[in-house]
């Protein structure tokens, strides 16, 4: 039934949304092409986003959503290994506009389809129409003939994330802007994420990076290394803006409790050295009026959290810099049986994000009342 | 390996393009929208599309590629079971747009991507652009993840039938016309189609129906039955100009020989009363320059033979005509094992052309010496 839209919840259906590092079917990712948000008309970053492709699909398969008229390029530029499939959209965000997809413990998978509204809609949203992006969800699981759970209300992938043991983390930056859900109160948004990934406890961290543009989304700030774990982007630095922000979101997690009313072990991951837009960057930008300005010398949000978990490998941001080293040995610790390969990723910055913000894992479905929700029990 | 394209052929791997009656894994469908080749913005089209997909996807899987435009549109006429997938066209007319499937003994399946070139390309072609149609193919392989032939000529699908044991039958004016493929020879093609298609023998029939848009396609005219049965859309009205055109179709099908070196039955289906375009039809529909005129009392180009074998069906155009029943009764003898479904078909052939025209069959990989060709036995 490719079209089935389910008019229950995936929690009174018994499924729920796994940890990125349970087992994937594989890895959704969109085309940049966007030419006020990715330079000298997108090639550099097409580029960078080859190479992300390239990576993941030494560990699951892939498939790439191309707008009509990038098809042709997609397919010559991407390897043969990479699936290119037509899916029209309106910028490259894969975690945000993508479905999440939840499973059950008999191997089935669903997707949840949430409202986009382009980090903020006509209140200081990236850009204007977000009309194709909306419908992303819908045609991908249409595509995999995957049953959709319609939510009633904005989220974006990538500011939550989950340990898949009963406990999300969020910012109230986000959730909790007025751009997103004016209507919903925390209580009814705790009650929605409850409901559509059935989830049991939420930990609310106040801000996220500092100029982010996703008005704080955490997966450029703090995620799960494994139940009970989780990283955290840091500075030592207290003249830097992004230190109160980490200090304040370290001071929520050193009191926090998971699902299981466990405290959490907090690893610290220092953030790259400040960067920001060059000259040269700006200009190959296009501007519009409808969409989000980037001027030169804007602070970049650089963080190393924004990593993805592919089925035996870590997909991890580098930036050239001299902490790059540091947030590979940590991963590695927490992963050892994942291969961490880091990847130049300066041009998805650049565009706003990295590569968590870009991808986005589809689960297998698997048949077990035990699978694995360890760190590294499903490589 | 979605992306494969293979540069050899399937005649030197082994694949041969089966018969419409061999087992289908689904049927592939265009979603009409052309506002210059169907009425009143389409919308009459699109309900008979969907009466088409709903009676074939009680047999066997429909897909639906649709425009990004009407998507959404698209997804709400059609019922749940059908998929409908974003894939942009430029026209409706999957028979000839999408791949055409072959498959081998043990099971795999591959498609042929022909060139395309709107029926003629700037000669008297029907329509320019056709630049999304020509990527239909690659497309449609990509998303089933199957491998691509690229075939060095320019054919529609519905130009050719295959009895799935080594004949093929076509029309020397479609194959051969100027438009067309004009840099090869009689010669030429017959080994070209020998190479992609992996037939032993062609049988030419000279010209296709009256006023076929299609310069001719032979499945407006004549199909195959059944290895050595083909049924001829026939006329006993010597005036009429079909009657010239069935009768030499049936001089050269009366000394054929398939290639197994049998003569042909020859099962004659009375066409339909003729018909021509009302003037109120052809009010609704846009007038371009860049695309065929559909003039008020045009001939329309109506054949019972134009019709799709679904699993376990037939789905048999049908215009409100004394004649429709014989069409019916006669399929019938022919296939014991399928239910005879009538489609009111007038608006589909409006559009110029009819449901064998709309549809593209999937063909099952079935792993097996013994895969049986006959007329009925894989329903």
């Amino acid at each position: 039934m490719p079209a089935q839209i389910l008019h229950s919840t995936p929690r009174a259906d018994g499924f729920r949304m796994p940890a990125e590092w349970e087992r994937h079917a594989g890895c959704w990712m969109l085309w940049p092409q966007r030419r006020d948000t990715w330079r000298d008309g997108g090639k550099p970053a097409q580029r960078a986003f080859v190479e992300v492709a390239r990576q993941i699909a030494r560990f699951e398969p892939v498939t790439m959503g191309v707008n009509p008229d990038q098809f042709e390029n997609a397919r010559a530029m991407l390897p043969p290994r990479v699936r290119v499939l037509e899916l029209s959209n309106n910028d490259a965000w894969a975690r945000d506009i993508a479905p999440t997809f939840v499973v059950n413990r008999e191997g089935a998978v669903r997707g949840v389809h949430w409202r986009f509204n382009a980090w903020g809609g006509l209140e200081k949203g990236m850009y204007f129409p977000w009309d194709m992006d909306a419908l992303v969800p819908a045609k991908m699981l249409e595509i995999e003939s995957l049953p959709r759970y319609r939510a009633p209300f904005v989220l974006e992938g990538g500011s939550i994330h989950v340990d898949g043991a009963g406990t999300l983390i969020t910012t109230e930056q986000c959730l909790l802007h007025p751009n997103r859900n004016p209507h919903l109160s925390r209580g009814d948004i705790e009650r929605l994420l409850a409901e559509y990934l059935n989830i049991e406890h939420i930990i609310w961290l106040p801000r996220g990076v500092y100029e982010d543009e996703t008005d704080g989304h955490v997966d450029n700030l703090c995620c799960f290394l494994r139940p009970g774990t989780v990283a955290l982007t840091w500075t030592e630095d207290r003249a830097d803006p992004q230190y109160e922000r980490s200090a304040e979101a370290l001071d929520t997690l050193l009191t926090a409790r998971d699902a299981r009313g466990m405290p959490l072990e907090i690893v610290k991951i220092h953030q790259p050295e400040p960067m920001t837009m060059t000259e040269a960057e700006a200009m190959g930008l296009d501007v519009v009026d409808s969409a989000f300005l980037r001027p030169v010398g804007e602070r970049l949000a650089g963080s190393y959290i924004n990593f993805y978990i592919a089925n035996g490998g870590i997909l991890l941001p580098q930036f050239g810099c001299r902490h790059d080293r540091a947030a590979r040995e940590t991963l590695a610790q927490f992963f050892p049986e994942r291969e961490i390969v880091g990847i130049a990723a300066r041009e998805i910055l650049l565009g706003g994000g990295n590569i968590h913000c870009i991808t986005q894992q589809q689960p297998a479905g698997i048949k077990s009342a035990a699978a694995d929700r360890s760190g590294d029990g499903n490589v």
